[in-house]
């Protein structure tokens, strides 16, 4: 019964974030041998301002 | 010192959130014998875009 | 589809995070009225120099 | 740059994970088209008396 | 390569997120003798209902 | 009332963590302009197999 979650920057669209959910959700069936409905996937957006790289936000940076 | 984590899909009135905030602490409580000035809760709304269940998102499925 | 995290300071027996998972799922179904099959609870255990509470940690602290 | 936390029940070996890390990184950046090396994967492991399920440890249910 | 998350009331302005990003990184520099690209931040921001203090929320509480 | 969670390779002592701990909520202090008691510092240390960077274990990758 895995729960992932993931942390990604903001901006995609329903579409790419429904085809996210699906692939990890297969990636995590296939590798662990566990079935789709025991998977539970929490994308977590974030601002360009919240997420800090060697220091420096996304933002500032211009990622 | 507990500190709780609840990821919960988005819709609920501040009411309602005070309400789980209460009741949870209070369970916390009671089942680990602390007092509720040691405890935190942290709320976390999910879009329904944003949580899969099966690979598919809750959007999606219509929940 | 509430998912619960906590963390707590280890060192409680089992019986009480059976007692702690079961209050704490009766307190979401109570609150946010939803089913307890929906809920998940995660428990993490911190040692005791994995906690800082005012800049240190709880073992210094002699908690 | 997604960071992607893993929580599954403990008890898989070394290669498993290995493959868990390697499969969901490559669905990660087909989906969201990102580069292998920004992608961090953080897995998790839970006991069995760690994790409730409809307010019962996965151990109590014999999972 | 630690990865820091931090949960942190709503309400400041990018300035101080840089700040506590930079800051932040350098402590974990310092502290773990890590080289800054090796760090990540995370900042959540929590709206006043949805952070609990001793079982009321900060918004309640007029925090 | 910041929460930090910082996850971290293991293998650091305890003096080392105490560091973190104290330099972490000293930059948290500073930054947000908060005081020490308010904060809360958790550490997760992750075995090297637990960590992937770019679809390959810390472990595998010798780090």
């Amino acid at each position: 019964m895995p729960i992932v979650q993931i942390h990604l920057m903001e901006g995609r669209d329903d579409a790419k974030k429904e085809r996210l959910i699906a692939e990890v959700t297969d990636a995590i069936c296939h590798s662990l041998e566990v079935k789709p409905e025991t998977v539970r996937v929490i994308i977590q957006e974030m601002p360009k301002a919240h997420f800090g790289i060697g220091g420096v936000s996304a933002k500032k940076l211009g990622r």
